[in-house]
């Protein structure tokens, strides 16, 4: 039977949890911070999950978590933004308090998901869903099936080398996708251009205070050439990145999320274009390369669309 | 009912084609040319699928075809080694002659399903296949699924830039794992060295004649050093290149094969360095990085296991 579902969003400062409909529409919406201990932390999603639940007939709740999850045993194995949780199982410590079956899934992969269901690939059947924030995560939906591999690991596109001898990442590895065309790294990029460009208006801004990524996709949208070079060379690099999966998973669409993505086309088009130098015919003819349309949402959603019904196994939200 | 199934391995210089049982075994096998005209290779295709069958009971064929494949429409969109049955339906073709289902998949795709039930992946959900031979080929199987992509395009593992600023690629691309890692590229390496170290086994056997990639594994496991720095080299970008891998698809097993392959640890030790030095925990703990175990025989195991029932959709030899 179809039924509502909770998505919870766990995030490294807040918590967003929300009642989705069977048809994805989130109907209300509440935030607490994620700070504090295990307990305040536990205490808050719990909170949360009940202040959204009044009301409303709710089927389960599926909680999206940012790190290493052991999607069956509902537990959260390693978590670098939200270590008080660490080691924690948040099925066996929330379950019993909202009877309610509980799962836990990584959070780029539920927002991956969301967008599969009911964001910028809901017609399709093969989606690959890249973030771009401070860092470059990701989910691959290849035939309909979400890519958690072997332990929940999986859809880690932000840690593929495109450039072996490419800058450190944060990662430890060299050359990244995520060392060349996260928010950090058009920061990074920023303050380089800034510096050998100092009376562009990204020059004369750095020259006033530390820059950060909103202020070149600012600068870039009134025109500034510095700024806009910035971000055409982070489209590069994200288009190499792409084309690699482009040619790996031949996918329908791919979704672009995450803060850098309100660039839009001044990073987009620049990305596109290189992965059709570089990705091989019919895939790269196919492949669409667009904004993921859920925003802030598909995180809490697309966890919505992850809750699973434990009798059956699957999907509360349907598939 | 589990019965026998007909794989046929379509090269570009060879047809092969066997009996295959349900538990993988391979009952017999016949080779043809596949030279010829397009009718030339169709009766050749047919007179192997008719010799092997003589005697046994089967319910279904399988054809693995380099290039791309419409596996719905048992066609070849694509096939530069084998530029005479481009364009043909070969399901339309075939199927009236035999009695026999005949779908058509690619040949890597096939190879890796062969290395999937019956090989190095058998005992796992997750595998990432890799060819090293005069190109890199691949296919991966996630959750048990075999990852085609939407038009049956996906996989192309050795289509991944890995360098950006690398060598150019016979795709057009620069710096794909291809252009670092394949029969080809080792070759070329093994010329570049062979100069340098004149005085080297390599060396002298440059002066002699042109050299080929199996000298290089040859003389590397007699301990020429010119040529243990080639397959090491090599080695080197294969592990960049199975990093991503190992963080895209979190897989249990990635196993090697293709001719380059036989070059056995002299290549993997160093790849497998690399890997680790690059991907994430916990995925690169996880991971098995083997020689795939079915050798040539790959295409004709996989394609016959991927033989499926027009009735019931499903793989004849059961998955």
């Amino acid at each position: 039977m179809a039924m509502n579902a909770i998505g919870v969003d766990v995030g490294g400062t807040k918590i967003a949890a929300g009642v989705v409909t069977p048809e994805g529409k989130l109907l209300n919406e509440v935030r607490y911070p994620s700070d504090g201990s295990t307990k305040v932390l536990l205490d808050s999603i719990a909170r949360a999950v009940r202040e959204v639940r009044d009301g409303y007939e709710v089927g389960a709740v599926c909680l999206a978590v940012p790190g290493l999850i052991l999607a069956q045993e509902g537990k959260v194995v390693f978590s670098p933004n939200l270590s008080t949780i660490q080691g924690v199982s948040l099925k066996d410590e929330l379950e019993g308090r909202f009877d309610l079956p509980v799962t836990v899934e990584n959070d780029a992969n539920a927002a991956a998901w969301g967008e599969f269901r009911f964001g910028a690939g809901s017609e399709v059947d093969h989606l690959v869903f890249v973030t771009l924030g401070t860092g470059v995560g990701g989910g691959v939906i290849t035939h309909g099936v979400l890519m958690r591999g072997a332990q929940g690991a999986g859809g880690e596109l932000g840690h593929v080398t495109i450039q072996a001898t490419g800058p450190r990442c944060g990662c430890g590895n060299h050359g990244c996708l995520e060392s060349l065309a996260s928010g950090t790294a058009i920061t990074r990029r920023a303050r380089e251009v800034a510096a050998k460009k100092p009376d562009s208006a990204l020059g004369k801004l750095a020259s006033e205070r530390k820059l950060i990524g909103e202020d070149v996709t600012n600068l870039a949208h009134e025109g500034d050439e510095a700024a806009l070079a910035v971000l055409e060379e982070t489209g590069l690099w994200l288009g190499i990145g792409l084309a690699g999966f482009v040619n790996i998973f031949n996918p329908e669409v791919i979704a672009i999320g995450g803060g850098a993505a309100k660039a839009g086309d001044l990073i987009l088009d620049r990305a596109r274009k290189e992965m059709h130098l570089r990705a091989r015919s019919p895939s790269r003819d196919l492949v669409e390369i667009k904004e993921a349309t859920l925003g802030a949402k598909s995180g809490v959603i697309g966890a919505a669309a992850l809750a699973r019904d434990p009798e059956s196994g699957e999907y509360v939200l349907g598939a």
